[in-house]
C-alpha cells in the first residue's frame, strides 16, 4: 500500500521517523513488507495514490483528504480526537484510527503521583512554600480515600491499576456501565451526580465531546465534598476551570492537580498560575518519547491487520461518539 | 506494672489518651491486665514506683531518670534518637525503646510520591509555576530509573515496596549489607562513593546519628550525574544544606524533595524556600494520626511480653550505634 507520513521530519513534537518506521515494520513481519512509504507536508504529490494517511490531528486539518480517491485509512497519531470535531474533513470512504492506549503507562504513573500528592496535601505545601510559610498538616493513607475515575481508557485504566495498588475505593464512571477489574463498582455518567457527594478524588480522564464539555460544572464541583481532591488528565475544558478556581481558592476543595486546561499555554495572566492549593504541569502526562511512535506504529499495524482480514480495526474512532 | 505516660494530654502533637491505651491494653489480652497507669508531667509523684515510662523524647529529656529506682523500660514515642544523643540520661539499668516501623507504611507512600515527582519532573514545574512559565518538558517511565536507598528501616522498606512496584532498579546501602527482598544489591554504607554516580534517584531514609551527620555532602552531590534527584525522609542534618542548594541552583540537580531539614520550622530567610527545583514539606512524611499512637502502643505491648520472657525486646535501641 501506499502509506504518506504527512509531516515535517524535524518538527519540535519528535514526528515518526523513518528508522522507527523502518523498526516498526521489522516487528510486524509480512505485514510491513512491499509498502511504498512517504514522509513529507507535499500532499499534493500523494493525494492520487495515497491509500493510508499517519498524522497527528492538526496536520491532517491542513489537507483536503476529500481529494485522494484511494485513501481508506487515516491513522492519527494523538489519541484525543477532540480538535478534529465534527469530522467534516473525514471523507465517508475512509476510516478514522487513533491510537488510544499508547498513553496508558506513562499516563498512569503520572495518576499515581497526583493521587499521592493529594493524600500527601502537596498541592497545600506547594501553596506554603510559594508564600515561604512553615506549617504542619496532616495527610492520610490513600486506602483511607474514595477516588472516582471518569473515563475508563488506557489512561482511567492505568490509574484505577495504581488507586488499587494503594488499596483505594475506586469507582469508575464510563460509557455504559460494563464492569472494570480494577473498579469497586462501575456506573454510567448519568450516575455521575450521586457518586459525586461520596467522593474523596475525582480523576478525570474521558474524551472531550460535546456530551462531556464542561463536565465538572460550578453545580458539580458543588456536590463534592468539602476538602476532595480534583485531578484532569483528560482535556481542559472537561472542567469549568473559572468554578474550579473558586472553590480553592474559597477553601472548599482540598486540592487540584491538572495537566490539561481550558487554554494552552496558560496565558500569563490567568488567575491559575496563583489559585491556592492548585498544581499545574504542561500537558505532558501522557508524553512518552522513548516509546510512544514506536508504540502508536504498533498500533497501526494491528489496525492495517485488522482490516485487511475484513475486521473492525481495534482503535477504529466511532465518530458518533467522538471517540 | 506501674506504667506512667509522661505527657500533657492536651498537647498539639497528640499525645497518648487514655482511650488509646485502654484500646492497646485490650488488644494485648492478659499482657494488658493489671498496671498501674498514670499520665502527667509530674515525673516526682511516680518516681519511686515507675517501671515503664513511656514518652517523647523532648519530654524524657526534661525528667531525671536516674532518680527512679525501679525504672526498667524506657519507651519512647518517636522513633528517632538523634536528640537522645549522647544517651547520658537513660539508666544503665534500663533499657530505651522506640517505636521504628510504626512509620513504615505512611511513609512509604510518601516515599512513591516523592519518587513519581521526580520521575514526572513536578520539581521543575513546581519552579515554573511559581514563575508563571510555561514550558513542556518530558518525564520518564519510572522502569528506566535506578534508586538507590540508603536506609532499609521500616522508612526504607516502605520506599522500597513501591520502587519494586515501579519496576525501578533498586539499590540498597545499611548497615552491614544483607540481601533486602526488594533490593536489586546491597551494599555497606563505605559502597556509597562508588553507587552514587549510576544514581538517579537517591532516597534517604537513615537515622541521623554521629556517623550519618552530612552523609551527602558537597563532594558525594558532585558523584551524582547530571540531573539526578534526591529525597530525604530521614533528618535534616544528614544532607550539606547549603550544598544542595548550590547543585539545584546550578542545575546540576534535577530535583530534591525534602521532608526534613538542617532547621526546622525552615526560617523565613532561608533560602531553601526559593531555591529552583526544590519541592518542600513540613516534616510530615511519616505521619499517621489515626494509626500513630495506636500502633506505638502495640509495639510497647511487644516489648513488653519480650522483656517479661527475659528475650531481647523487638525495638530495643543500641545505644553503641544509635538506632
Amino acid at each position: 500500500m501506499h502509506i504518506h507520513f504527512h509531516d515535517s521530519l524535524d518538527h519540535e513534537k519528535l514526528p515518526v521517523q523513518p528508522a522507527e518506521w523502518d523498526a516498526a515494520a521489522k516487528r510486524a513481519g509480512k505485514l510491513g513488507e512491499g509498502h511504498v512509504v512517504t514522509f513529507s507536508t507535499d500532499f499534493d504529490s500523494v493525494r492520487d495514490e495515497v491509500e493510508v494517511i499517519i498524522a497527528p490531528p492538526y496536520r491532517l486539518q491542513q489537507i483536503n483528504m476529500h481529494s485522494a480517491p484511494k485513501l481508506k485509512l487515516i491513522q492519527s497519531t494523538y489519541a484525543g480526537m477532540d480538535s478534529l470535531y465534527p469530522f467534516d474533513i473525514i471523507p465517508r470512504t475512509a476510516m478514522l484510527l487513533n491510537n488510544r492506549g499508547v498513553h496508558g503507562k506513562r499516563a498512569g504513573e503520572y495518576c499515581a503521583m497526583a493521587i499521592l500528592m493529594l493524600t500527601n496535601k502537596m498541592p497545600l505545601f506547594a501553596t506554603q512554600q510559594r508564600q515561604k510559610h512553615w506549617q504542619r498538616a496532616i495527610g492520610s493513607l490513600a486506602n483511607r480515600q474514595r477516588i472516582t475515575i471518569v473515563g475508563l481508557g488506557a489512561i482511567g485504566t492505568g490509574a484505577a491499576h495504581w488507586a488499587r495498588q494503594l488499596g483505594m475505593h475506586i469507582t469508575g464512571i464510563r460509557h455504559g456501565n460494563t464492569p472494570h477489574p480494577d473498579c469497586d463498582a462501575t456506573f454510567s455518567m448519568d450516575k455521575l451526580d450521586e457518586v459525586l457527594p461520596t467522593t474523596d478524588i475525582l480523576l478525570l480522564a474521558c474524551p472531550l465531546t460535546p456530551l462531556t464539555t464542561n463536565l465538572l460544572s460550578r453545580e458539580r464541583i458543588a456536590l463534592l465534598p468539602s476538602g476532595a481532591g480534583v485531578i484532569n488528565v483528560g482535556r481542559g475544558k472537561l472542567v469549568e476551570q473559572e468554578a474550579l478556581c473558586d472553590a480553592l481558592d474559597a477553601g472548599r476543595l482540598g486540592g487540584a492537580v491538572l495537566d490539561v486546561f481550558a487554554v494552552e499555554p496558560i496565558p500569563p495572566t490567568d488567575r491559575i498560575w496563583t489559585t491556592i492549593n492548585m498544581v499545574i504541569t504542561p500537558h505532558m502526562s501522557a508524553d512518552d518519547p522513548l516509546a510512544y511512535n514506536a508504540d502508536t506504529l504498533d498500533i497501526f499495524f494491528e489496525n492495517l491487520a485488522a482490516y485487511l482480514a475484513g475486521k473492525t480495526p481495534p482503535t477504529l474512532v466511532d465518530l458518533t461518539k467522538g471517540y
